[in-house]
């Protein structure tokens, strides 16, 4: 679809403001959920409200949005602001911008239904090691109860941080809400490999979060026979490959496994490591498939522990079942993007999206667009604006089908 | 042997005097070389010249001698006073303090040699990945090469750290030194589990250091398949239990391998780590077994990159050959013990040591006591006051053999 030089040119002029945010120097960006750095993603946000003639809200979490009015009953097309470390810039802005643009073609046409578009706060898991903080905390009870002790990246917890901004870890629920819709780059090869414009999200996968912490002997690396360690990073190593097996056994599934996080104390030449602590992620789309990964990794890490006599804690940080979004509202994007004539295929998501927190609120549908190389969480990470302003259309056409314009 | 009241009140109150600094509320120390922790050790050191009635002596590499005087034709008992990150009190004071005693003894009987007890800077690579600096410096030439643009924990490299000082990284060569002698704690388990009171070093095993750099591809941990991924630490684990089993097959020749530092990059839980460096130290008393497990190792990094699609670079930090100590010094020290009835043993010593630096310049001899458990570079690391003064009295009693005394 051939798309106006005024929509290529407000998605263009859109990143170009959001571009010196976190910056890094060799290229990529740093803005971590809930930090100094978001919160000037959300300043040049929030002027997007006067620019359109629309009204700027926000509520108890640091979210915000920008809206044709404050009516209930509106459809919300969000996504976030915040970033991975030395993350891209498409990941989370890419469908803010779509949100904006929706926005402006609905107060153009008078769209007869409200719409919001809008920013939450730290999707990624970052900064606390919980994703979608922003968007659970407005939607989940589970969030509420957990959150307030988790510590950033600078040693804040999040209870300091909200109490700073005059915000609340029990914010009101999110209201008035109709529908939710979420464009987002698919982080994934699929639709670049097989050629297809954009994708229409079945199923999210559900993050099955875990750390060990592995406790052996600190000991002097020259002077311990071989026959007399306990070697807390040894153990670490046998785990990191099991773990991956795991996932490799259940790669069938679309299931996958990996050690992201790995601390060595005391992290120095001379000394046998003593403790280690790691982070584990396990996805996929079908519960059974996690359990098996999850019960594989268990039943290693407690033989592996055992066999070299290191103790261990475990801790599950959280478990996410995958989260199944709104046939009809897929159904409609689907058809919507056939009368645009823009290619488009069924898909889950390997990566989690705020969009998990609404199918239990409100119809929800999430539309997919290609970034290069499946490449994302990565200075490399790009897409193109063609394809923010296809997802865009295709949400837009989805909400004009089914709520009419006044024009 | 029985040692006077004296004798371990002057032990006792001298590990009270440095037992404050670097102190952890845990348990065990830091006092890192070249840090204003390792200052403040030399300052309580200095102080023992005006008690005793001798003369503090320094070299321009920031190394501290308590001496009866500044002639030359001495014999120096020495050790260091930095440790590792949380480390233990006994791993260098220990020698330290006993050079004290001996000098003492020295100074009441008019032993017929000039003695000096000296204090070395950093011979720990906790700090800079390099041990034994501030010997070194003042013995070899390789460490003025190469040491100057080392970096400390805490940002400032060595080269900034002697600027400010005043010192220099081609110091003035060690002159006038007759004998060189160390006391110092086991760090293994030979003499505790043999009832042994005293070792008599033969020969001190070489670090082989290497840092390996591998650079696989950072992408996002779910939505990114099994079969796509360049994960480096998956690459590292792989590493680490081959570098193990190196060290495994050549235990029978008392050597050991210890990959005791992992940088994982980005360490966050949701995305696939891209970066790993990883330090490793190889350790033996035999030239030929250390160089099979290098081999084994560098074999092992390139199969393992190469099928990962893993590139990496290597660096060898620094290689020191096993150092063989003199012979007619330890058979010196052996008898002493005999003579003095506490029982004594030859050994290697896997760990390295000052004393290293000194073969090649004068004779040299060590003497280890036992430390409970094996357990060093630990808070848990502990010896008695008695075996600090079993050590000191068999050099001690060499030295009067040797050289007799006015008294």
């Amino acid at each position: 679809m051939e798309h106006t030089a005024e929509d290529l040119r407000f998605i263009s002029d859109a990143f170009s403001r959001f571009a010196p945010v976190g910056k890094l120097p060799g290229g990529g960006v740093t803005r971590l959920g809930y930090s100094e750095t978001e919160d000037r993603m959300h300043e040049i946000f929030a002027a997007y409200a006067k620019e359109l003639g629309g009204v700027y809200l926000t509520d108890d979490a640091g979210n915000s949005y920008v809206a044709d009015s404050a009516e209930d009953g509106y459809v919300l097309i969000a996504s976030h602001l915040d970033s991975v470390i030395g993350g891209g810039v498409y990941d989370g802005p890419g469908g803010v911008i779509a949100g904006l643009l929706v926005l402006r073609h609905a107060m153009r046409d008078g769209l007869r239904v409200p719409v919001r578009a809008g920013a939450f706060r730290c999707e990624e898991s970052s900064n606390f090691g919980l994703c979608t903080i922003g968007s659970g905390l407005i939607t989940q009870d589970s969030y509420s109860d957990n959150v307030g002790g988790l510590k950033g990246k600078d040693g804040r917890t999040l209870k300091e941080i909200f109490r700073e901004k005059g915000w609340s870890l029990t914010p009101k629920r999110i209201s008035g809400i109709r529908e939710y819709l979420e464009l987002h780059i698919e982080q994934g090869k699929v639709l670049e490999e097989t050629g297809t414009e954009t994708g229409v999200v079945t199923t999210i996968a559900g993050p099955d979060r875990w750390r060990f912490y592995l406790s052996g002997m600190a000991d002097h690396s020259g002077a311990t026979p071989m026959s007399m360690r306990y070697d807390a990073l040894c153990a670490a190593a046998e785990i990191i490959l099991e773990v991956e097996k795991a996932g490799l056994r259940e790669a069938v599934y679309d299931s996958v496994s990996t050690v992201g996080v790995l601390d060595n104390t005391p992290n120095v030449m001379n000394v046998i490591p003593g403790e280690v602590a790691l982070g584990v992620d396990l996805r996929g789309i079908r519960k059974d498939s996690i359990a098996r990964m999850e019960a594989d990794m268990l039943e290693a890490v407690r033989k592996i522990c055992l066999r070299r006599g290191i103790r261990y804690r475990r801790e599950q940080v959280n478990s996410v079942d995958p989260v199944e979004l709104t046939k009809e509202t897929g159904d409609g994007l689907f058809r919507a993007a056939e009368e645009l004539k823009i290619s488009c295929r069924r898909m889950p998501s390997g990566a989690g999206h705020d969009a998990m927190c609404f199918p239990e609120i409100c119809p929800t549908g999430m539309v997919f667009i290609p970034c290069r190389g499946g490449i994302s969480h990565n200075r490399k990470e790009f897409t193109s604006y063609k394809s923010i302003a296809d997802g865009a259309a295709v949400m837009y056409r989805y909400l004009k089908d089914r709520y009419g314009t006044e024009k």
